[in-house]
């Protein structure tokens, strides 16, 4: 085991500890089990199998009818038919009695055997049985016609199916047609994760300020049992040497892998790799050139592999997918070739590279007449949401340091769904999902949360197929159609959306009408990010307010305490207010009532919706714009406070 | 109900079909259970899920260090430092007990809860901490620098799930960590399989002639379950009224679906037909506008429905992919565009549809270059086998009699296997096969038996990356090049292959050297497909001996008993020999001495393979050349009789 060692204390290459894995798999013979054929799917196959039987078992008529020669037919037509003596009847499930010979016609039932040597069937609608005992043939028949030859689906000791070959629905039909009852296949690897962490709370408990669930260990388990591992969880063990320890030894018992995710970090005196290096032949990685999910461990204990994942959830999905999962296939007998899918994309957005680091860049994917692009999200490693909207990873190469919008790239991807999907993505607005929602029922809707400016870049660019936004343009006076066009976007229409009221949302104590009233109370509040058409608004409202207060705006929005506190969406915003952590912040109306807080309105602003021209056509489309129209828009508008009717609510005010 | 007896005795279109199946399933209120998070993997959302707190439920340091006021370090350099107050200590778990003024910083950990309004984490490699309780700032930080903003991820109320929304791995973790423990999913629909014929005999037991194994009752298990049905298979009901009313009366008892298979056809009695109308409000659809799975017949009792698919395994796993499953997907609440996954494909050989029927052609797929081909296969609904190796399903609409090379076809794919793999087709060979089988260790290659000339033709249409081939011109002497010169193929190259020994294959006690013997002792012949290698040397040795006897080829072939009786693999005419069923044929040595049978060789001839440029520079083209390399073949080759190395084995002999 003595090479192992030689990435040790230097972060190991991916493709490094990649191929260290697969030496591991290599040098022990895997664990096969003997399981009938019927309860196999999705399991592996350990042999190649051949088939015990030919199928069909012997040549079968297709049709109701007579088995014949078909020579014996040539010559026969619907007005001169030929006369053939019948040798006898086959029933389906009966072997045939006697051999047919020229002249001779069987009556034969649709699957059962034809007697040797009869070529072909004609069907009993073309004939007619004399009660001499002879059959009259009204047309001729072509050799093979209606005839399902033995074995020629499969032949008996022809090799069906293969090692490494994932047992399917269609794989179990063809296997007991040709009399398999029992396969060997892979064992299921078995694994213990083990969740590590002072910071983390059982599930279901009440949260307390400053802890976090673990949710980290049911994903994994969860990841592993999907690639066909059995797995067990462990109760949450603290940050503590001795009961990380306790727990590894507990799981090494009956595991074949141990995962343990989260005590990887330097900050808490890298817990696991202290650990993990008290087991022989010991710790083989510490530390990976990949972001995220640089701080892992992989040791050996025996033939056993400990795994470290870091306990940020990116990190630990990542590495998890690219090794962990990889491990588990292969330890069923999977080629990793089956595992690795990739697919080559066009670059929609600038990313960067980090040192020394392969990155992996979470995407979303769109295939537009055949191509496919990804556009990157900016993510960090502990946002889990932005991962599940992702579609696959865009692979960075370590010595990258910038690939520009454009270029080709590689992406990991999570599955092929991007291929048939309808994407919607935009400006958060409870109203706006309510409609969407509608459309889920009936098409399959990806909707993601990216703020205006986004939403549009990602529909002007193609890869959604609808954005929701609310971005206004001071110098016109106008909303979403200046950004259209100062992007020079194309095939692009806009559809009216409706009216809604932002405003200051603020603690039920108060009551506040400006930024000059928050900074004079020394009020704390939260503000919006940059890019949502909130933050452009709250820009506005400050220029117009520093003019006032002859500052510069820059000055101003010093004065704010808190101003560079940023969140996302206007549920954040409520749910800091409600909980005491800020007094006051921009929302629309809906916010201030669902958290009970107070409201006064800045302005009366207008959410369109943006579609691509593409799906113009498709049923998507026409349904939204049915959802969108004044008269059924109506009923539902009247129950959301702060919405309205714009007056030309569900037209097409704009094409490009 | 009453309108759904509208398609009642008349072929009913499968459009129709769904649109029926789509009304029963909105006419009734889906069953919804609860359950945990973590047992949810896989099952269909019931419900909108809403963050019941914030992802992260506070903002948190992503590094080591302090938490500051970004804008007090603005001036802080290597050189010159800045220097701030040391307020407290935040550590990972705990609330902080204080809130942060300008000029201060606080000790954090990371993952620790951010001290208000702090908005930036200085590492503390860029800090230094003095005796006085002062930390010196060595570098800027930016306002966001390592910090994880409260909701940022995940705003509390923020809808997370979409009902019809598949649980993942992924989404497992999202719902945890947004403080979600159980959720309201779709209960599995249940379903009964009752696999219905007097011909059928359960798998394991011993096979008489006339009988086949019942297969198609464990494959459609499988697909429901995998469709996420509860599946219950009953035994073999035979070809009777009584017993299948039976069976069906016991299977309603506890089943939402009742799926019958066999029983179908007119031959029986139309048995299944007539038990179906027993029940009320009856039958909905008796025949499909669809081929394969014309025979279907579709009823209701009560809220329950009746399914009854063809017994041909073809037509039976067709009917159940395009309606049961998205039935069961539909009992579960999927929305049917999930279910539906068809890509455009450019025809590779031309199909012919069926009058008045919808027509569905196996085909095998490729992926080059973005753009995706299709190459249909030619089979029949009895051919599982067939329909096991295809990739989808070509869709030939109603009215379409014939579809050229070129036309551009809807293909409802299987899986997207098909764009990752590596393809051999081609001619039946023990020897091609156990090379090949070295390669499925580290590739995912998919192995298609066609025959040479299909092989070639597929490798030459850049379906196949390799083909396997013996094709022999008796014009120029020459194997396989004359024949891709003949096509005008392009971009392959010819690797010599092998020699191996043809010959005639008979029961041990004959002797048989000529197809004159063969007819002067009337034995009974078994020949090969047309398009097979083995056929075309069977029709030029025919050729030599008509000429000798002064006959015409066509008189010679008539007089051979059983000349019209094709098989398609070396093995079912020794398997069909050994069985008694026929005297002789022509094959390969190994497979006279597979089935312990007398041989006389007829020649000695060569199986070329021959692959795509396209793979050329692939490792999987690299590895095959270095096992077809004559050093590491000459192992192998001793051991199989018949076989030996040629002068030019492993070499590049034709490129194009």
């Amino acid at each position: 085991m003595g090479e192992y060692r030689k990435v040790y204390r230097k972060l190991a290459d991916l493709g490094e500890v990649f191929e260290i894995l697969s030496k591991i798999v290599k040098a022990r013979s895997l664990r096969v089990e003997e399981v009938p054929v019927e309860k196999a799917l999705r399991r592996v196959l350990a042999e190649n199998i051949k088939a015990a039987y030919s199928v069909p078992p012997f040549s079968r008529a297709l049709m109701d009818g007579y088995a014949v020669y078909s020579s014996d037919t040539s010559l026969a037509y619907e007005d001169k038919p030929v006369k053939l003596k019948l040798a006898g009847v086959v029933k389906i499930g009966e072997a045939p009695s006697f051999e047919l010979r020229k002249g001779e016609c069987a009556e034969i039932d649709t699957g059962a055997p034809i007697p040797y040597p009869a070529d072909a069937v004609i069907p009993v609608e073309y004939t007619c049985k004399t009660p001499s005992n002879e059959v009259e043939v009204y047309r001729r028949v072509a050799k093979g016609e209606n005839v399902d030859l033995v074995g020629s689906d499969i032949a008996e000791g022809e090799i069906v199916a293969w090692r490494g070959e994932i047992v399917t629905p269609q794989l179990i039909g063809v296997l007991l047609s040709a009399g398999i009852t029992k396969i060997k296949v892979y064992s299921k690897p078995q694994v213990t994760v083990i969740p590590i962490g002072s910071e983390l709370a059982e599930p279901g408990v009440e949260l307390e300020y400053g802890k976090i669930y673990d949710s980290n260990s049911f994903m994994i388990a969860a990841l592993l049992e999907e690639a066909g591992a059995s797995v067990k969880r462990l109760n949450i063990v603290k940050d503590s040497y001795s009961e990380i320890k306790d727990a590894v030894d507990r799981a090494l018992e009956d595991s074949d892998i141990v995962v343990t995710i989260g005590g990887t970090s330097a900050g808490l005196g890298d817990l696991t790799y202290r650990v993990f290096s008290e087991y022989r032949p010991g710790v083989i990685v510490h530390g990976l050139k990949v972001s995220p999910g640089r701080p892992t461990v992989i040791a050996l204990a025996g033939e056993k592999v400990l795994f470290g994942l870091p306990g940020f959830p990116v990190s630990c999905l990542n590495i998890a997918k690219l090794l962990l999962v990889p491990l588990i296939k292969m330890l069923q007998g999977t080629s990793p070739s089956v595992i690795e899918k990739t697919v080559e994309a066009e670059l929609l957005s600038p990313v960067r590279g980090a040192v020394g680091l392969v990155k992996l860049v979470p995407a979303i994917i769109a295939e537009r007449r055949g191509k496919i692009y990804a556009y990157p999200l900016s993510t960090h490693s502990g946002a889990l949401y932005t991962l599940y909207m992702s579609d696959g990873f865009i692979t960075i190469p370590e010595n990258t340091e910038y690939l520009a919008e454009g270029a080709t790239v590689s992406v990991r991807i999570f599955s092929e769904n991007f291929r048939q999907r309808v994407l919607f993505a935009g400006s958060h607005c409870p109203l706006a999902i309510s409609l969407l929602e509608r459309l889920r029922e009936r098409y399959s809707l990806k909707i993601i949360i990216t703020g205006s400016l986004t939403g549009l870049n990602l529909v002007g660019k193609k890869i959604a197929d609808i954005a929701g936004s609310h971005l206004y343009d001071p110098s016109t006076g106008e909303y979403n159609i200046p950004f259209i066009e100062k992007y020079k976007y194309r095939d692009l229409v806009v559809v009216r959306g409706y009216l809604r009221e932002q405003g200051f949302v603020y603690r039920r104590d108060l009551k506040i009408k400006s930024f000059t009233e928050i900074i004079e109370n020394e009020l704390r509040f939260i503000n919006r990010n940059k890019g949502s058409g909130t933050r452009a608004l709250i820009e506005e409202i400050i220029k117009r307010e520093a003019k006032k207060e002859k500052v510069s705006s820059r000055e101003f929005k010093e004065r704010i305490k808190g101003f560079e506190y940023e969140v996302k969406t206007h549920e954040a915003v409520g749910y800091l207010i409600s909980r005491g952590i800020a007094d006051v912040g921009v929302a629309v109306k809906y916010i201030a009532d669902k958290y009970k807080l107070g409201f006064t309105k800045i302005s009366t602003e207008i959410y369109d919706f943006i579609l691509s021209k593409d799906i113009l056509n498709k049923n998507i489309a026409k349904d939204f714009m049915h959802v969108l129209d004044p008269s059924s828009l109506k009923k539902i508008i009247t129950l959301l406070p702060g919405y309205s009717l714009h007056k030309d609510t569900g037209k097409v005010i704009y094409a490009c």
